[in-house]
């Protein structure tokens, strides 16, 4: 099946080209690029040369409803939303990797990013996260792919929020991140000299725009409003978030019942490895793979239970996690392209 | 006036050294090490080629009595208290960086490490971090150097204990260490190879052994029970720590409150920054100072306090705040050559 | 097909599994390490969990012969040798990623090496770098991949000694390599607070192991004696060699002649990429691949000819070229499970 | 005695700032940046809070007159001209590190880096290396402090030049640098995500604008022409160079004159640390410091020598030989100011 990839220039569109090129059943036929129409990819990424043959070009959305049969979009967000009205005028399905078909209510889209391009597709994009909407995702044509950030917080939230365990404010959740995710924004608080050997926290209590995002859905887990806090910090290193969420139990639960929750919610899952009792999660075991790690602690003295989760934010926190959404829609076996094991070393 | 570095060749009797060999008021005139006796130091550390002329020797404390007036204790703790018992028997006043004279409570020191081998000493011992005993530290002769992590949760959390702001537990404290931490252990999971590019959790919950001496010291600070979970993380990183701290604060307390309690506490002290509203602390800004950067975030929202906090864990973390110790207890300026900036970039 | 892997829990064994894993031929069927016989491959290395059911077992490489049709030793210099012994006397064909087969004299082995433990079969080993010995690797029952430093160096350098481009001694060649090279080494200078931000060189001249390795080929190419003198450096990163070679042309020689000699040696390569004019090799364009990358630079003024090489030292550097042996070995296409692209960012 | 810094906002600029505010015979009485005029710097450089009541101010040179006795330019090349010209003329002192005054022949300044603005300085500039040319820097009212790689490469090169006991041509220098020595420039190169893990030659052959610098200085030393190849690498760490020179030995010269060229050279010299026979210069040991590590190594078979040396890039290749320079101009201790220790770990 031939897909194409809008965007193709920043790291999540590297990360798709460098799945989709050994993909069982996607075809890489077109690869847009504002800044490098015309080049070979192989010249504009060396670590593509000799792969592919394929040439970025312009934008052109609708031009491209012949040619491929899905589309990536890997855009900025605002971006993004007028090329994704084109290719769905054009019927041809999406997963799109910006933010803006992730919040459901268009109000608190626009209190976040400003005005919205294409309000008229929020209703049939559906939540890119398949460990939590793998049905609808089966089912839709538009597929928002999750923020980093909210996938490495909801996958370990979820099943407590479901089983009604914990109290639903009052969570903290404090998540390090990779710089990669910032994409390759030209600022000087991403050079390497002020990164190496650095770290610090950026738009803490709930000034992120992925703050919004993980409330949503963890409110949609529980069933009612969930509160949380978030604070995220920047990593000297390049791929991957670890996250830590502090949570009170309600009166009652067990740790037990939490372990048995994320037990049973992630047996039969693919890419969400739920860590023995006694082992704690690592960057190292999840880089260059679409898994997920989870862990759960309990500090019963102090009435708090710790989830700890990593995964790769270029991965299972973007193009991976698309790539999964778009087996699903397209109906191929949801692993297909992404069980590579991680980089380790 | 002389004084001697027990334990010189780890990371903290490095640091030691660099701030030593430049102090206007102390002298290094002895060196001991286990594993190097006998060898210069510019010939076992080529980085202090050049600047000394002093050979290692091996650990003799008694011995020292009559060429040191002061002694830094920079050995494993277990293997440090016998050393500061016989310095102590020959009256040299010590400042003692190992863990074995924190811990006020003997049965908890030995739940967490194991016998203790002079107990005698923990009564004379003062806690050794300036801006919270700063006269008892003038006055005693021996002082036992915080925990690098209880330094960055202490300072920024004291304040607001002892202004009574925020419910005493339920507190959430989550740190990001680099690994000079850990010292020079030879094990796996210190290697380059290991931990470059690596993040992770480890000891979370209460089960590291700076949780206990976190909540003696808010515990102090309260006047009356505070309880902390703790989450240790390690940084692909060498020099510094950024911690986390989420709390709740009491009903009726404002922001403005533990602003005022905040920077009333720091206005007067050198080594402690509040940073205006807006700004966060970096590793950047502290690496290779005595500095400790502290910030305070609401989220009102969520009925939730953030404060942020950095510092370099080799020197106020450890090194650089016995140095302020002993300048304190010699009665030298407090902060005698420890106003160097930091390392940026 | 069945293999083994004697030695998986190396950095090499690990990189070995990452490819094997995935490969549409072979199929891993035993993997075995001293220190963790017993254990499943997903607990002694967490990246690998969910990806296999394999435990390590103790070394036995008699026994192996049965369950395996083809083997990989990715054990230490000296402790190989038994085990291809063992191998090869129940006549199981083996890649060995040790050095004891890569030096053809004996003498020479045991000047570098110390005494060789199974010294009759050198006779039978090919020098595994397919696109020196194809041919013979097609043909042969045992293979040697070749050391990281040598292949680096050996690709750009070979094409010109073979068409007596370049003066055969006063040769330079400076190599910068990431860590995992030195494998697991539980030494200082193998320690995070030791190597970042570091950079050095060691084995400087014509003292390691991979400078007589690397005159061997170079001689076997050129036809007549070469001299080289090598400086490894070691790198504050984890993968990839970058090495620069000094040359001076032989009197007449041109540059045109220098490229087009590269580019005629490499022009139905899939693993070396001689690039345009104007381009340098980086590490970032070959991490996690088996790609090479070559550039030539001339300095006519000072007549000098510089190649620039650039690969992974743990895949075309060490376990993928291995795979690339077995492939010839096998009958099957030389890239089988080889061509994922470079890891970048 | 009263200073300025012009282009205090850069990263040579922030060390001089990190090395002045300490120093004992020099204070920062006035700082500029155009950029971030009329900010304090402790608000523009977060590690500088709490350290200096000093504001950023625009840049007017000639105003400065009457307020600075010396000023240090950190200017980039071309814009620091016009600056030295006005400083010049109100006669203050000046130690200038760009690289407007370092070539000493208007032409080949012009060729590699275009007009020249204040060509009637050149005369009066002494190149900055006071190891090689201190008496001259001690009369001069205008020093250009040298290139980073150039002095990396000199203070190793130059004793054997004039010893003369190596061949002038065919001299290969091969070196990496940390990142910081590209300044704070904004481009896609320089961002954490495309180094970290990174490494690459980049101007290679004869076409990084230090060669001219070091050909210049190295034929000085030598008393006739030098021919040198030079591949800079950029490496991923920050601070940093390490260079390696390989060279051919005249006939008949032999290593222990080499060797005794070297130590005579430096034996009463504070700041360069000839290593013993068998030791390795390293960047952690000099990180940070104002010092300079070499070591020579024979390779006889190979009938080649070689070099190696180390420095901060911006200490002793930079801010630091700035001071060094100052001190000599104004009759200081040469070395004050600049003894601190280099940071390990």
């Amino acid at each position: 099946m031939k897909v194409g990839i809008l965007g193709a220039s920043g790291y999540t569109g590297l990360e798709l080209l460098r799945i989709l090129l050994r993909h069982p059943h996607f075809e890489v036929a077109a690869v847009t690029s504002e800044q490098q129409a015309g080049r070979p990819l192989g010249e504009a990424f060396p670590s593509l040369r000799g792969h592919t043959d394929l040439r970025l070009e312009a934008l052109a959305p609708a031009a491209l409803a012949g040619r491929v049969e899905l589309a990536f979009t890997a855009l900025p967000h605002a971006a993004s939303s007028p090329a994704v009205h084109a290719l769905r005028e054009a019927d041809v399905p999406v997963v799109d990797l910006s933010a803006d078909f992730r919040l459901r209510d268009l109000a608190t889209y626009e209190t976040w990013y400003g005005r919205h391009a294409a309000p008229d597709h929020l209703a049939e994009a559906v939540y890119g996260l398949p460990e939590l909407h793998r049905e609808a995702l089966r089912r839709t044509r538009l597929a928002a792919a999750p923020g980093c950030y909210p996938t490495s917080a909801l996958l370990p939230l979820a099943p407590l929020l479901r089983a009604g365990l914990v109290e639903q404010s009052g969570i903290h959740i404090d998540s390090k991140s990779g710089v990669s995710g910032a994409g390759r924004k030209l600022e000087a608080g991403y050079l390497f000299a002020e990164l190496d050997g650095n770290c610090h926290a950026y738009k803490a209590g709930f000034a992120h725009r992925h703050a919004p995002e993980i409330e949503q859905e963890a409110t949609r887990a529980a069933g009612s409003p969930v509160r949380v806090s978030f604070v995220p910090h920047l990593l000297p290193t390049v791929r991957g978030i670890a996250t830590s969420v502090y949570l009170r139990p309600k009166p009652g639960a067990t740790a037990a019942q939490a372990r048995a929750a994320l037990e049973s919610a992630y047996a039969a899952e693919r890419f969400v490895r739920v860590l023995p009792e006694g082992e704690l999660p690592s960057l190292q075991s999840v880089r260059g793979s679409n898994f997920c790690d989870v862990a759960f602690v309990e500090d019963a003295r102090n009435d708090t239970w710790i989830l700890l989760s990593t995964l790769d934010n270029l991965c299972k926190g973007a193009s991976g996690q698309a790539v999964q959404c778009a087996n699903l829609m397209c109906g191929f076996p949801e692993e297909s392209g992404l069980l590579g094991a991680g980089w380790m070393p």
